[in-house]
């Protein structure tokens, strides 16, 4: 694939939910016409998109509603809840993209594939589990699901605990053949919704699920190595990365290389929770990738096409 | 798309689930793998496959989900219910049938289609709701629900009561272009889950979901007609179409023409609740078929390779 115009744009937690909301679908279907627009903008000036997109707020909301439920009705597990999720906000996603195409006259459709995504059981990550999920549980519910339900927690304000998966390196979009037909056949795609489903290779009985969050900015900058796109986007809810955030000598970043942007990193400029996975991934994009020109973008998602063209936004290429 | 080798599988409820189980995840997927031997012996006859399933059981829980944790959390609408749950029994029957396949060496991929159906909203079935969804309820919630939630309810035994929403006919599989393009690139492809996700057209407004559940046969023979493959196959729980199906005259059918079907299911041979659906499906998929050879199967899920050749089943043809 060498269409210049193919991007990959990452939609941060942002695009769907607002964090003064309840987050119900009326709500998340509004949020969603808003980001339609932003998108169809990149649309208007020439590209064609695969869209990822995170599940943060919609995944721990689902599985509240299994543990309430619980009593009554069996529970569905970590990664078949990724799979619902993606039907879902899938759904939503490319309804509303292809709405806002369809009012500006691009003959356009947006697909959803249910995206699996292949990790390796011997990362380390499995020993040593870092993605809080689901809602806050007090000391009491922290044991019992340690004991009953084999639950790793952390105590992540005293008193206050939340359960905790593994975030493995995504190694492989199993997908990928399809996606990249479907996009050489014109197709705008949503795809590795919430990082996709984590799965794993058993010598004796082939892939299953894993009970695992994969993080949706790396997951996005492998599926675009795997489409050798030109451009990922990050959007987000800032307008520039900075380093020093918050303090006084705070500085928004226009450009960097990977090496400016591998050396912050490990000085801890970024945080692990926010813009920290944006960074890596555009750094593993950009190392992976062979074109010189190659380039990510991370900016706010209400000024993506002008962050598109460089007049907002944070630019990291190789040199 | 004139390859011989295509075929639509329609899978019935007991592909998933059956009757003497809870229906849990676990349940579910060894029954997907059981479901997957099935299908990789049509594939190990040289065929190519596109596989639609019911949603029944799956999404009755995930309504029941939904109801019991409501007062916690706000509760998904009928129609992005139906978009998680192809989300979830997507993954679930494409990756038991990819380890099936890569067990038998067959170099192929299934991929799942979130799939919406196009329906109208002049169709008469919005006036009379048919389709019975969720819980039993007693006579006050079913009032509750009614005044509450604009619920429309039926009494299905006295005091028993379930919701009911409009069953409406399927018009278009808005992502045909995209499914026929991934069949023809070679993937195997999970589509229309639950009858797929049905959206109407609003003229300011565009795609959106409406509450209602389009019959799963009906969607899987516009499917074929669209893809215009040369068989469909139902696969159910019995090995033949009986009529005075239960009577001391009970006859299994081996084979049927349109015309017989027609009369029969005029006769009111076949109930609407399961055999009804399948029969005009057959139906449906035969009339629009310009090939003279086209052909309906139904037929037991544990036999279907057999079916497909003639040993078993009930074979409908136009003439």
């Amino acid at each position: 694939m060498s269409d210049k115009r193919l991007i990959v744009v990452a939609l941060g937690g942002n695009a769907i939910s607002q964090p003064h909301q309840e987050g119900n679908v009326g709500e998340q279907f509004e949020n969603s016409n808003v980001t339609a627009r932003q998108l169809a903008d990149l649309v208007d000036q020439g590209h064609h998109l695969v869209i990822t997109h995170g599940n943060g707020p919609q995944i721990g909301n689902f599985l509240l509603r299994n543990e309430v439920a619980a009593g009554e009705i069996y529970p569905l597990p970590m990664e078949v809840a990724v799979a619902h999720v993606q039907g879902g906000m899938g759904f939503m996603i490319a309804q509303t993209l292809t709405n806002e195409l369809d009012r500006r006259k691009h003959d356009r459709v947006v697909n959803t594939f249910i995206t699996t995504v292949l990790v390796d059981l011997a990362d380390p990550a499995f020993l040593n589990p870092t993605k809080p999920v689901g809602r806050v549980l007090n000391q009491d519910e922290a044991v019992r699901y340690r004991y009953n339900d084999g639950w790793q927690t952390r105590e992540v304000e005293p008193g206050k605990f939340r359960r905790v998966v593994p975030s493995p390196n995504p190694i492989r979009i199993m997908e990928i053949d399809a996606i990249r037909r479907a996009v050489d056949g014109g197709d705008m795609i949503v795809a590795c919704g919430g990082g996709g489903i984590p799965v794993a290779r058993d010598p004796d009985n082939g892939l299953h699920g894993v009970a695992a969050v994969i993080d949706k900015d790396l997951a996005s900058a492998l599926l675009a190595t795997e489409l050798d796109v030109d451009t990922i986007m990050f959007l987000t809810a800032v307008d520039r990365v900075a380093v020093n955030f918050g303090k006084p000598d705070q500085r928004d970043i226009e450009h960097m290389t990977v090496a400016q942007a591998r050396q912050w990193l490990d000085e801890g400029q970024f945080p692990a929770g926010s813009m920290g996975p944006k960074i890596q991934g555009a750094i593993n994009f950009l190392e992976a990738s062979k074109k010189p020109g190659a380039s990510a973008i991370i900016g706010a998602l209400g000024k993506a096409a002008d962050a598109r063209k460089g007049k907002t936004g944070t630019r990291i290429t190789k040199a």
